[in-house]
């Protein structure tokens, strides 16, 4: 059976009679790949063991001339690709923040791939536009947010961030600074960078929150308060920034790129205090929410005010149908169906599921910060308020170091590391759904074992 | 068996033993899904027939409560969602620029999904990084570029561009004015919004084209060559623009989103001459590619300036890996896997799969010029260098726009528009690998039908 050729002008042509591959057997085998991927990864190194152009030495130099089938993308996969890969899903994750793609995220991605909607106009893809404002709404409501805020779904927290201060930039012209504390995210530098607009920190606590006596919003646009700072976790004290905001005129924006998720939660609500004055806000479910990578949920209550910033309609956008396009209210032109894996994964878990992930991951987190507390020659670095433990050994940084880059090259788990008070700092993230107590208590072990 | 409560705690942990519907069973139902839906997307209308708010009203006002299962979402699929749906893999639809995402591409999204890939930096996922630059490398010589420029994955033409003219300002401080065509994209001007910068646009010749004698380049920073234009698809002539810029020392930027995929063809690559001199390209396999959405591949020849406009790497982002990350070149920081399905795409359709289906399309898109020239009571209203056919009914504006709405409305096609001198325009673009010349020959049956 000619194979090569065969199975390419099959690929175009699904429905056409043909012998050989067909997309229904390639489907087969790709969600086989996939089955085994996931119940395999646990015998995987966690952190890539690749060296730097060892996979890009590996690939032919040159493009195929002629189309192969889709299995010899599968082997290669396999052959690879896979030793170069990172395993995010993998239950001894636990660097940065850790992740998961749930199964219903992962089949909606399937869906989403061969419906192909591109969201540019509402009538683009009705569908993508109003999952995406009932999506948005539903975990509005999930997180305890006031209703009515204008939802959108963006690429990640770095978009929602960036189209949050061009529209507080554009309604105060004149006003060129954002203010945010010294733990605020690197994407809140980027956009001041992208929007021509200073940026000013501010001093924090010894709990590592900003400092709101401190704040100084002379000539103010906007100020970012953090809701789970990328270091330490820590929560800036939002409800007094809201008043200091109220008072200045300036827009506040909330970073809740990691810990929002967990207001899922109402014993956790204390950290969203507040957030109901914020003008805008960012919680990414594709960090601790089970959706797969590419979903950042922004939301805003001044949404005359993003349109402001970036509508444009061209003549060939122009429609007679009386609806905003929420491509009128950000970065992007032609936006993914990204409310789909969203909206499988809050029916497919509910609230209670949801809570449940969350729940455990903090648990995971609280087991794992006891042991550190209870061995000598370890300590704890900051406080833990959900699922990241800071914490290094009783020794120079550069020990620490030496010590994060063992555990890591020895692809048994995978964690990253930060500066907190000057000192070189480990981190520990709980979060990924495979990983159980056991996977926990290995990690510990690694790391006292490489610590000897 | 309890199915609900079930299936939301083996999805939690897929691999345990447990009763009831599986990841396997529901990857099944969902590859059936998407089976039958790319099956049976011909007896479908094209332009969703939804009012708006339609599926709003439609779906639940709150979140559940418990977990459901992947059965009850697929099922919504049908009875829900698909009537709010634009069909962009429909083979009559002939809007915008008509895309296909491609049974290899669709299935890479499962597995990048599965995957997760998060890539913040090259050891988050080294794979998702050098696969990047392999395909971007390979794509580039399939589209006849000089070998050597950086070349990465954005998700879309907008994002791409805003990177380039950012670049381009922080190159040159002081010029703050980019020059484009009057047919540029909107996201020329929304990038300049975001940025600061002023926009000047210079008049076109009697095909749409920039016309270089009419270029003012005081103050620039930037000029937007565009190979391809949204309206007409026409093609700036690169090559004298590139001497002005050269002569202005400004930056050229080439936005090719659509037409660039075509230069895989060689007799198509005098639309390329001058693209040689750009310092950065931007071409879309999303469009004409067969790539699901969000996939736009950008390249530059000047790295460094991409690298000092975004670059910034605070504490817990510094690793001993001597690797630039991609996300030092662009607005993003964690990017998704987006070259597995680029990587799929080429493998399976090679360089001459890949010409079948452009020559496919621009066949297709000259029988259906052929039929508006030979029939009395229409005009053509552009050359057609593409896959795209402008032309309108010889009435007024208001018939021709109310032509447009009958043709969407009665669901056997989608065709947009646009303004060419001051004219109501319809626009005819092929594309879909699913077309066959069947549909192209009921499309023009539809619209005589409907203009009788």
């Amino acid at each position: 059976m000619p194979v090569k050729k065969g199975s390419t002008s099959q690929l175009q042509r699904p429905s056409a009679a043909s012998p050989g591959m067909t997309f229904h057997d390639d489907g087969i085998a790709a969600l086989a790949w996939v089955e085994r991927y996931l119940e395999t990864l646990r015998e995987r190194p966690v952190l890539a063991q690749a060296r730097p152009g060892e996979l890009r030495a590996a690939l032919p130099a040159h493009p195929p001339e002629h189309g192969e089938p889709f299995a010899a993308v599968l082997d290669d996969l396999d052959a690879l690709v896979l030793p170069a890969v990172t395993h995010w899903q993998h239950p001894r994750f636990f660097a940065y923040f850790a992740t998961t793609g749930s199964e219903p995220g992962i089949l909606a991605e399937l869906v989403t791939a061969a419906l192909n909607n591109v969201g540019i106009l509402w009538r683009t893809s009705p569908a993508l536009q109003e999952l995406e404002e009932v999506t948005t709404a539903w975990l509005a409501e999930l997180l305890g947010l006031p209703s009515g805020w204008h939802g959108q779904l963006e690429q990640g927290a770095s978009i929602s961030t960036l189209a949050a201060l061009a529209a507080a930039r554009d309604a105060q012209p004149g006003n060129r600074v954002v203010v945010c504390s010294q733990h605020a995210h690197s994407s809140v530098e980027k956009a001041c960078r992208l929007l021509g607009l200073e940026l000013r920190k501010t001093p924090v606590d010894d709990a590592f929150r900003l400092r709101p006596d401190a704040l100084d919003l002379a000539g103010a646009c906007a100020v970012v308060a953090t809701v789970g700072t990328t270091s330490s976790t820590s929560v800036d004290p939002v409800a007094a920034i809201a008043d200091v905001c109220a008072e200045a005129g300036a827009w506040l924006h909330v970073d809740a790129a990691y810990a929002g998720s967990a207001m899922v939660c109402p014993e956790l609500r204390w950290a969203f205090d507040g957030v109901e004055r914020a003008d805008s806000l960012v919680v990414n479910p594709h960090k601790w929410l089970s959706t797969p990578q590419g979903c950042s949920a922004f939301w805003t209550r001044r949404p005359d005010d993003l349109r402001a910033a970036f509508s444009l309609v061209p003549e060939y956008l122009r429609t007679p149908d009386e609806v905003v396009s929420h491509s009128e209210y950000g970065p992007e032109l032609g936006r993914s169906f990204r409310a789909l894996k969203l909206w499988a994964v809050l029916r497919c878990y509910g609230r209670q599921g949801l809570q449940a992930r969350i729940r455990d991951s903090i648990r995971q987190a609280a087991l794992f910060e006891d042991w550190v507390r209870a061995e000598a020659g370890w300590e704890l670095c900051a406080p833990r308020p959900f699922s990241v433990v800071c914490f290094r050994r009783e020794a120079s940084d550069a020990d620490n170091e030496a010590l994060l880059a063992r555990v890591n090259a020895s692809g048994e788990m995978f964690i990253s590391h930060t500066q907190l008070a000057g000192r070189y700092v480990l981190r520990f993230a709980a979060g990924g759904a495979r990983t159980t107590d056991a996977d926990v208590a290995r990690a510990w072990d690694v790391l006292e074992r490489s610590a000897a």
